[in-house]
């Protein structure tokens, strides 16, 4: 990390310095462990407390933050400021360049410039590798494959045949493309397996998590758009058509042929039947279930899936079912004691 | 992909062909997607409307099926013809053979008559792996391992020692079958390993998806008997008993000592609860939890998991439920006054 | 494993034994399938009627089990005592020992004595392996890691940079600890990537399973503390602190920052929402969801997840639900005919 002032540092996030701006910055950390050198954030509202104990020497606070033990630096997006400060500190990073002579790379593979493979990695036959893409140790990247420019595949990152992928995506260690969707066809008791002759197609700036598994599409291609997060675990069936920007926590599972719409955000261990349909902006609350269509634009909770708001009135009215349980025998008894009571006075009428 | 005339496939999938038998089919593709020369597959009733549009040069289809705008293969199953179809076409697969130089085959192993060892793929002392099967880059398959003929483990597997595979199973990146099951005794407040000393056994004809786990057996064995299909992140803990046939889709998870009966299905995100037995036949639905032994020969849902219809009745009350409480506070109100009525009546009596 | 007498073996565990101290044993094995020569263990009480059919030579079991067809040692602890016969037989386990000439060891990596590195495993620049630890082959020890004593880490397992382990821990095959946490911040649409800069700190004695994967933190540390034991394709976000002595079953997820008390128990499939403070002690049932602290020390269930008795009552009464609406409908029944009879009664009063 090189050093700068905070001069520099405000002037590169676009933010207002509120300080000295020849103090010198050498590092960054969170709220509580900075010392002098550091850049801080205030990334949540309720960290405020801690501005007054930090030892940072500057901190990116949102505009109506004025008084701080060290400079500050307001900025309208102190989180979006931060990332910016500190790819200015980080410059131009200095990863591992060069085919490492341990790997294992087909001689009519395609390396573009300034890539890095790492020992015993494995570039089967006519895959191309983009400009300043790293492929660490022990991966491997199947025949035909298409890994774009500057993309980061870490240690053990199975791409099988075919599998194609954008510009700038980072892939976790773990993550395994294009293996067979999962599809049968039953015939006098046995199973068969169905061809899956598709692909995977990962967009550009799209990251994945350790263990995210992505299968092939039985026919076409099982496709992640642009700008997509998918966190730890998760995994997509064949043919799942995922829309930009969507985030998906960890443990969440697609099955088959899903489609889900643009910017749409998934707890974790989350589960979608197949063939369903998600609209855009759809909000998936942890763990719920999906098992219709969603319209999109709303946030769904529970499972079955359904909108929020009627998930909330549900589990409060099942916390109250045993109450409403004692409630009913009341009224039983009290009901039969009217019943009676009317009984005697036609008797007695 | 070999070239075909449409007559040799009709007799090869045993199908009644409408149309002319020296058509050319040089491919396969979905129904959407496929092109002249193609061959595709009416597979789903509801795609029927797609037929109308398909370019492709043949469709198998079901019996009922007598206009499309190319020629027709008639077949009772015309998914498995399909299948059948797909493999006379790609006649004898042109897979890798060979060990590569680059493996680490123990001197003691033994390897089949015309086997692939991918590069970086390590072979221990005393393993055995069968005639054709492919072993292909950066897998590791442990001391006195057996694979069976024509198995496929693609890159990045384990097999630690002693784990047993039958003919023809197909094993995913990422699956690790034989890591120690998950067992310790607590004393004195630390939890002590407990020796896991068996092994996990696969049947033939087994797939297993992507990062599937199954552990080891303390002692005896953790099986998958012949025919069952396992889809990616699937967890099976030690001394799981897994019969013929079962069909278990992504991020289901078995506790240890589970037996599950032949031909049984479970969707996506199953939990079972350990030492249960499942009955032959079980369907259980999607994210259900098992937590006591279930008879087998039905389908099952939710959590508990309880007889389908159960569940589905149980899911319709609690959808009624805040109306359900509604109508109770409305009852209370009612009958309060015909109390206080009462009490009128008898006072004025 | 080595041969000894049954008198060595009973005063190894400090158990009382009933038979003869000559008796040879060479072998363990369980309940059903020991052989003569065999030590056994009676684990479970309900596995008691099994005893009268076993041919082990001897079996370890409580103080109360007074026959049996062969020898007893008993014991306060039968699983603790069997696991210490089981490694005095064991005696010093001979595992593979050297670095295997084919594996990728920085120059400047530090290695303790007797340490074991596989083949095609990777050990990055200035990174700390201690003495007797055992790196398998195809593992991946990132730049300035450090892995404490008598650790193993099995085929595959992935440490990203800085990673930090303690003595004895166990990590098998398909581990990743150490990639970047989820976080993104979003900016005018898109998700911008904020920097994961801590790391993983995993404590002493701890094992982890299959496919479990820990992030690195945002700044500081992820951490497991000493003794935690975690079972397969578990996930832990960034910044997750787990205290010691931990148990957590498999496909359980942890978002990130939650803190977790020591000696707490989680079944399979359990989710946590982020931040969220977990007392020590508590114990949660399988697939159950913590949507809000807990202050341990005893046992939560559901999802949200709630005292154990609450969640037992809300579900025996939501089993009750179907009948329970009918029940409303005939109150509702019998209060109209009173209703009506009471309206009749005023007209012709």
């Amino acid at each position: 990390m090189k050093r700068a002032t905070l001069g520099e540092i405000a002037a590169a996030v676009g933010g207002k310095l509120i300080g000295e701006a020849k103090i010198e910055i050498t590092g960054v950390a969170g709220l509580r462990n900075a010392v002098a050198g550091d850049l801080t954030v205030l990334s949540l509202p309720r960290l405020r407390d801690l501005v007054g104990a930090t030892k940072a020497s500057a901190i990116i606070a949102p505009p109506d933050l004025a008084e701080a033990p060290c400079a500050i630096v307001q900025a309208g997006n102190p989180e979006y400021a931060f990332i910016k400060a500190y790819e200015f500190l980080r410059g131009r990073e200095e990863g591992p360049v060069g085919v490492d002579p341990r790997a294992a790379v087909a001689e009519d593979a395609r390396l573009g410039r300034g890539v890095y493979v790492g020992p015993f990695a494995i570039v089967e036959a006519r895959a191309s590798v983009g400009d300043g893409a790293r492929i660490f140790g022990g991966c491997y990247v199947g025949r035909d494959c298409v890994v774009g420019n500057s993309c980061t595949l870490y240690p053990g990152v199975v791409l099988m045949d075919r599998v194609r992928i954008g510009d700038r995506a980072i892939l976790h260690s773990g993550v395994v493309l294009g293996a067979d969707g999962f599809g049968f066809v039953t015939h006098e008791g046995a199973h068969h397996k169905v061809p899956q002759l598709g692909t995977v197609e990962i967009g550009s700036d799209v990251e994945l998590g350790a263990c995210v598994t992505i299968d092939r599409a039985r026919f076409d291609v099982t496709r992640v758009a642009d700008g997509t997060k998918i966190d730890n675990l998760v995994h997509l069936g064949h043919n799942v058509i995922m829309g930009e920007g969507c985030l998906v926590a960890a443990q969440t599972g697609f099955s088959g042929s899903v489609e889900v719409g643009a910017r749409s955000v998934f707890g974790g261990q989350v589960g979608v039947s197949g063939h369903l349909a998600i609209g855009p902006g759809s909000v998936l609350s942890g763990k719920s279930g999906v098992t219709r269509d969603l319209a999109g634009g709303r946030r769904y909770s529970g499972f079955p899936a359904k909108e929020h708001e009627k998930e909330v009135r549900q589990l409060g009215a099942l916390k109250r079912l045993p109450a409403l349980e004692k409630r009913v025998k009341e009224l039983e008894d009290r009901l039969a004691d009217l019943e009676a009571q009317s009984e005697d006075d036609k008797k007695s009428g």
